[in-house]
């Protein structure tokens, strides 16, 4: 069939993806987003992918600052990848989701078990997207991040891989 | 801790991907590649982006060629998941994934449920890869795409979805 923008949703339906949440400041103070469009693009030197909607609100900040957090989400997380996917939400009230800058100064989520400090080196239009590729200057990754079990988010639904999904 | 090689290997071993080959003609008859770097990037125009290790076989192939075909991978297909990952086998051998043209000539592989044809529209270097953007041109989803288990890959294991792996 013809490519539509229906056809395109129900296409990648079939499709599921890894979580992350991205940290960074505005104008305004911190923000935050959810991404299910993250993906690592080379090692050497460490650099990854994600993309924002044009009309999501941290479109503007992500074309603004160049140093952002990215946090990989585990199941344990869930209710904060909801929290940052929630339009309106005050992400940072801090009542549950506790936050913390780096000395140089960019905000992050304490919870995740792995977050990425990255400089932005790129950002790419496309069509209601836009492309942002950062260059990963800082990791940190917690001493329990094995035991925590990986989220997938497929098709408006979660899913939790462990032992019984492995093929 | 400081952004190495290894440590950010380990950052993305916690971080799961869906799975996708690409195939597309090149100078020496068609190639197909494995993907777990696909992500759908804008709706309207029908958008995706994926990446290719610069030193992959098919690197070559997608620099001289627009017209390329992503299959999103079900859990039925994972051996031809795992073909086209494999260095130096013939993916196109045809004895088990059995292949076809498109009226316009891109070659495709039968078995999977879902595929997009594109035409790529962007190549970004970055890093040690290259970021491939594609518009969707044509998608197929079969009939039976929805009995299908996705497959998911993580840490070096493959993964099914399904009601057992549901929050």
């Amino acid at each position: 069939m013809s490519s539509t923008a229906d056809s395109f949703k129900a296409a990648f339906r079939h499709h599921p993806s890894g979580v992350a949440v991205i940290t960074l400041d505005s104008t305004t103070g911190p923000v935050a987003l959810t991404a299910s469009s993250v993906f690592s693009v080379s090692a050497e030197p460490p650099m990854l992918v994600f993309s924002v909607a044009k009309m999501a609100s941290a479109s503007q900040p992500l074309h603004e600052s160049s140093d952002i957090v990215v946090h990989l989400i585990s199941v344990d997380q869930i209710d904060l990848a909801k929290l940052c996917a929630q339009r309106g939400a005050d992400r940072f009230a801090g009542d549950v989701w506790t936050w913390s800058r780096y000395e140089t100064g960019e905000p992050f989520f304490d919870a995740p078990a792995v977050r990425l400090r990255c400089r932005v080196t790129e950002r790419v239009e496309a069509g209601a997207s836009t492309l942002i590729v950062g260059e990963v200057l800082d990791i940190y990754i917690s001493d329990d991040a094995d035991a925590q079990a990986p989220l997938v988010y497929h098709d408006r639904e979660w899913h939790r891989l462990d032992d019984g999904s492995v093929l």
